[in-house]
């Protein structure tokens, strides 16, 4: 028989990759400036202290990194992490669960609460890889109205006795794509909502270190009083991608469960690779790190804020406060799609905005990540840019 | 509203979590002679060799490293695994996915095609890990019968007729939990059973070179024509379990459909992890120290057979050629999960084989592991072993 005759899983139905990840494949030529990815600055990735701690750990520890770790972490990691955690979230420490990048939490949380059909209220846009993901868990993904402060709670609250949701999914500080920040005042009566109807939140926080103007603000999880709200944190923003370390902070039930969904997923996170972050954490590197990283960012930011404020009449944008991103949208009668084309012909590159609506539309929007190329290439590739728009006017 | 309001999928019905990871914190205190995991013998980890691998990769390629990779696998890594996979399988290189340690291949593979009620034809008794992840994918589990030699044919036939699978999952060589090994012979007939009635193949095969004695067979993979078998390889036993690092080899359209899984399961697996055992594979460090480990290997079975057949009468058990497990069949009338208790109090661990049974019983019979205890503590612990059951009798 042949192969074509295979039927892949339903879940696969309307699924058909990440776009961000493709458009990573046609942008990936030398010369271009890319405000297409998330990723980190190249002069943000932290190579020679990894490399010496890397030997060292496994110098002075390598029988039991190299052999199998417990599902539940690596035992020193666990330790240090926990303290972390207990400060970054400024509230007692709930348990903590490390995984393989954050995008293993939003897995391992789907897995253990999402029936198909089961409704996820999710930010409109949103980040696109956990769309997919809640989509290959059949889940069906209702949007909550937010606006330049995030989302609204007594438009979470409608959302929520309509819809009985599961689960809300959110990035609260400088979201993924918009770069808005969930305003303070708003964030226990989010938490409160969530133990008032039993409906998980999915806290995700991955850029709130990455903050450039403006005072931290407390997690949802600080306000959370049940258990309802689980928090995923992430390590990629602030030490690195590659090395695929996470962590699900939430009650002991919930992180049973996806630990158990883990098992199977992939044992547990590689121990180098938490042996690596833990010594970040013991040896208190972060915060140095970080402080290093948020000046280069933020003058890259101030650069692209400076070349929008150029760009015609009708043209809208978010000024974020930290994080990764810029959100645009158009005058009216553009399309992001189409000129992508066009950019990617001057070697300039973005995501139109479009992919991350969990309904599609909004052609007119794009995102723009600007950690990821110099002040230079930003004017450059922004004075590009503006032209081609100007140019489709 | 209280956190025990809450309800977890439905996937989790009957799943407990494994026996055998919290059978391994049961016996974690210091002296346990431990026949129960599948963990490679501390003095086969490579630890100097990765040390260095690590400390070099990282100063050379660092940047990349540390950055976002692609999921389809860091690229150098690509390029050796291709050839390390043509020269395992013996057959035209099929497409390869690195993956997060093989645990991921079967997840990945079921997410690809399992839907809710789909057969599974599985070896019974069989891998309780990957019966697990089968589960979670609320796949039935169907056993296809099997003697000393594997498989056999005509009864998969049978079972495929009466079941509709939608695939076998096996583990031909030095089976986990038996140490039986699929003859050669019934290899081809097996890839044309799944060709003639459009059945996937997952053969997971990562004890293939922990061979001790006769001929490396050919895979089930080699004689696949149509595409049908998919091939999950490993790292875990012949370099490092902690590092999770396997892949899958297959038709490339199989494979698409599990790298985007992927995608939303943790992105790609950690650059330094595939980088590392890159360096393996490009300075030809496996051949030599797989020898190595082999050699000792070898002696621990042959302790471990030897005091084995000191065993009371009507005592059956294996005899492999390589692998990592013996599987042992007591005398009527005892039960292998009772003795445990007595056996721990001993300090000598096991896994009752009832767990790798896809519906339960045979309490007779349990999995023993040599490769993690030196022959003196073999002799030591199998004595132990023998008296508790001499005892019980």
């Amino acid at each position: 028989m042949d192969l074509s005759a295979i039927r892949f899983a339903d879940r696969f139905d309307g699924v058909s990759g990440s776009a961000i990840r493709e458009i990573f494949k046609l942008i990936a030529k030398p010369g271009m400036i890319s405000f297409a990815g998330g990723n980190p600055a190249l002069s943000a990735l932290p190579d020679e202290t990894v490399a010496a701690i890397a030997q060292e750990v496994l110098t002075d520890h390598g029988k039991v990194i190299l052999q199998y770790g417990a599902t539940e972490g690596y035992p020193p990691f666990l330790e240090s992490l926990k303290a972390y955690v207990q400060e970054q979230l400024g509230c007692e420490a709930p348990s903590v669960l490390p995984v393989t990048g954050s995008t293993q939490a939003m897995d391992l949380l789907c897995k253990a609460l999402i029936n198909p059909g089961d409704v996820i209220l999710v930010e409109n846009p949103s980040f696109l890889g956990n769309l997919q993901c809640m989509r290959l868990y059949q889940a069906r993904l209702m949007p909550v109205e937010s606006d330049e402060d995030g989302i609204i709670p007594d438009k979470l609250e409608e959302a929520i006795r309509r819809h009985h949701p599961k689960m809300l999914y959110t990035i609260p500080t400088f979201q993924n794509p918009t770069g808005i920040t969930l305003a303070a005042e708003r964030r226990k009566p989010i938490a409160d909502l969530a133990a008032k109807y039993g409906v998980i939140v999915a806290e995700d926080d991955p850029y709130r270190d990455l903050r450039y103007a403006g005072a931290p603000l407390p997690s949802i999880k600080s306000f959370d009083r049940e258990g309802w709200v689980v928090f995923l944190g992430s390590f990629s923003k602030i030490i690195s991608p590659g090395l695929r370390v996470g962590y699900m902070a939430g009650d002991e039930r919930i992180l049973r469960k996806c630990a158990i969904g883990k098992q199977s997923a992939d044992v547990h996170t590689a121990n180098l690779n938490q042996a690596i972050v833990d010594q970040f954490l013991r040896r208190s590197l972060l915060p140095g790190h970080i402080r290093r990283i948020c000046q280069s960012y933020r003058d890259q930011l101030d650069a692209m804020l400076a070349e929008l404020a150029l760009y015609p009449a009708g043209t809208r944008y978010t000024r974020p406060e930290g994080g990764l991103f810029v959100w645009v949208e158009l005058p009216e009668g553009l399309d992001a799609k189409t000129l992508l084309d066009k950019a990617v012909a001057r070697h300039v590159a973005y995501v139109p905005g479009t992919h991350f609506y969990a309904d599609g539309g909004h052609e007119r929007t794009l995102r723009l990540n600007f950690s990821n190329a110099t002040v230079e290439q930003i004017h450059q590739g922004m004075d590009a840019l503006r032209q081609i728009i100007t140019d489709a006017m």
